[in-house]
């Protein structure tokens, strides 16, 4: 289990998977808990010792409104928490965006951007940082990228118009 | 100890004082905290859990940017928990209102105004939740209202321009 | 009764029936009224005072864009006024919240999130604030979080992907 | 008195001047009263009644944050009521413009810009909207913008850079 | 023809046709045009003449986005205009706000709400302004918005769930 | 007279002179002038006329809050006119960036940055401009670039800290 | 090749194709290029080079959320960039909006509206650079304009009520 | 060399010293560079590639307004990218948060808060994510947030009031 991913409630599970996904692609161990930082607070912080005991390295958590799950999670370890702002609510994620990001000196959540794009984003952002000590990891990765890249450039070459 | 106030970090501790203030002069009983929810969350649990057997009936949690102090003791004790949002960092506590405001279902933070005034509210805010089981304490608060409304009309009756 | 839940208009009785739900639930009694503080202000006083006299402890006003109801509800009683900022109009409830959060000095309004789960955590914070004074009502919602806690803990063990 | 302009706070006081001044300098007559619509409703009320009585054909109210004093003279009368936004505290008026503008349908608030310029303004506007009925009015007022832009024509004119 | 409603673009014929609802209630004279501030500026100019001459005594400008449409019309007259910031467009209308009311010293715009509640209470401010000097227009407002308020205590006597 | 620039109010004159600096160091010609959109709407439209048949080939707008001015020159002419949000007023400009970019279609304005960052890129891109049929000036912009990045580049070699 | 779209992501195509619709109208040369600055920032920084080399004058750069390629298009060029904000994303195109216009001294970006009217007024503003030097085309856009204008003119006399 | 700190202009130098402060506190090699990604693109990807080489594992790039440093740095780099948006400029940073942490699909940049509490998590990020394959750096980590919050437990023991 390299990669723990925390979501607040069920209805981020599509965020939790796109998340997931890109791990999958990448052949990085993970696991998804809903686990809500307000509703049931001890059992967030039992699953924290718990999965860094098993081996979780990176951790990746999914909140809405005034998230405070990724925040929460990043009090309680030093490793690396990386934080998905949800877009559900009548704000769009804009309130979740804020409560994620500002985060007070020596307590940093990585955040990356709101709903899917972030969520797959995180994703991605997982697998670089345990690729810095993994180079095996560092060139799937940058295999993926070129392999995308030429893609993209193959499908522009072919939609041009002028 | 009837109000339990908690701030993030020393820079907030004039807004606890003046929630405090306002306690003092309605004679309610307080304590101020310094005691973050991100670099110390094992001591804010203690600290929730002992002033709850002290007799503390209500929290006021104040807190800037990513403002989850208040959201986490919600978390912790089903008592009413007042958030007042720092007006601190470059977004002059915008961050901090979000931050405070949008609780998820089941864990509510009675969210008062950014800032100063805010912090004065808070300590109001406490009285009159304390005031619902005290008769004399409804008094007391009914009666500081009235000296300041008739203070206020004495004002406009001398001040008035016309 | 022990609540008295005002919205300023028919469009919000969703919100103030999501909140007079969870009050049904922990057996508190409530009222709910349509009465708008710009269009009827006459009316709302008289029912602000004759719902004191009736015994009201606690309120909650719920209102859209320029929401003045819950401020206009705590210009009139020195009980704790709750505000629900409704999530109408083309600013989806951004407006209401700042127009029932940043109350000056003197005037608090205990303000919960935008919307639905505002409206739902209004139910929550109204009985936390009688239950300072009612050690059954209490009880009632500490086993009612509980319960809620174990079992999303539940759905989580059976849920979880790994 | 033909303008009745009310601040909530003396804090305004220098807003409430400035409205005053562009009146004064169209020969129009008004008054200036610090009545706060959450802590003084009902001074305010009667001040409302006491100043149609006595000729008060346009209100200037004039208030900041949760801004609920112009669509409380609203609530109170059907005559023209001009709302300002005042530029105080942490969010420098955009939540008064908010609470001031945003207001239901049925009662409407004159709104002008945020703090100086909109004070300035509210004061041309109550000139304005007595003239619809003012001819001496209307033509003191178009003589005042015709100086004020053949001035501007002459101080660019002198001032150009080419 | 007492009150000329002017929109930026036939997609704002909705909120025309309301505010003029409004005015025809109250047996107001009334005038719609379409007519771009940006795309036919000669031709707006000339209405404001032609409309003028022929009675008009108040405008209202209906237009989204960057909004210039009321703050032109006041460019070119002294009598009260009234705008009303359209929803349409990505910002929901919050951008035609502030270009609707932020205007600078000397030129005011009487703003309203974004949008269909806007419109139609840019109708009653039209008809409160014109009746500053009409009595049997303000006897008629005031009777409309008493029968709206008996109306609306109807309901609520009806409707209240305890 | 290549290049015209246009300030609502002496208060822009700082940012008009930062856009000149940037012109008169590529040896484009150009005037400023001092032209209301509200206050001398056809005082402006005369300059806008009288320019073009000068030789005016680009205009730059700079004006804050409800910012109609570069909005109302691009009404008057096909040129291309570029708008500079000014950022004075207590919403610091947000308000006229708003007002300048969200022009409507079939009537652009070229928006840059908000304030004095703006103001000097309108110099740049209104040489860029004129550029597209200027060799001369062309290879000015590209060298001063040039210039400036191998500048840069030679300060990050000395500033280097490692 | 007068002019050069480029698009970061095939979800951009219909605003890039409104842009051109535009261009085609008035005769105008321009292909469209799908070339993300992030995921193919090499090929990207390729087109420019060859679409320079072939005739393009000026570009258009269409992106969403942090939306950087307009600006990464203005750091390789010194050619007039115009940045058009995409409006997908939970905050409708704001985000866009900022990251395109806030461009630091130096390098603008002529930035237009959020969207579709932003991506229409992308091309009318593409001609308008090029009309600088094209008498036949700056008579072509007159005539655009003022047909235009004329027929607004027309449907209002039609549709016109009173 | 295992970090390098990128800065857009030297406006930002005191951003990458507070974040360089963490690092050497933790023993952590870095290099400050300052390379604008508008202004010299290609000696920012020349440092990329150079930096790579001498065992750079983490980028924190700092940036104001538009601030596309940090992405413009994750496009041409696999390895993690740390954004921290300067606060400098009329909006406060907001327009370099949104700038930096809305990445699209694939590029994720892991973005801190805005300005200085942003530059000192930034340089405690890169510590942890080097950390995670570095047992001695995890314990250097874990040291000091233990010391760090005892420091903070007896200034809240000596401080408290009550």
């Amino acid at each position: 289990m390299k990669v723990s991913i925390v979501i607040g409630s069920k209805t981020d599970m599509e965020l939790a998977e796109a998340a997931g996904e890109i791990l999958k692609q990448l052949d990085v161990d993970y696991s998804i808990n809903v686990l809500s930082a307000h509703r049931m607070p001890e059992y967030l912080q039992e699953h924290i010792k718990a999965t860094i005991a098993d081996g979780t390295k990176v951790f990746i958590g999914i909140a809405g409104m005034a998230a405070h799950l990724a925040g929460n999670i990043a009090a309680h370890t030093s490793l690396p928490v990386i934080g998905v702002p949800g877009d559900g609510g009548p704000l769009n994620g804009f309130d979740a965006l804020l409560s994620t990001v500002q985060m007070p000196k020596g307590v940093p959540v990585a955040t990356v951007a709101i709903g899917k794009a972030g969520a797959i984003n995180a994703g991605h952002l997982a697998a670089q940082i345990l690729s810095v000590a993994d180079e095996r990891l560092q060139n799937s990765i940058s295999e993926a990228r070129i392999a995308n890249k030429e893609q993209l450039k193959k499908e522009n070459d072919e939609l041009q118009v002028s």
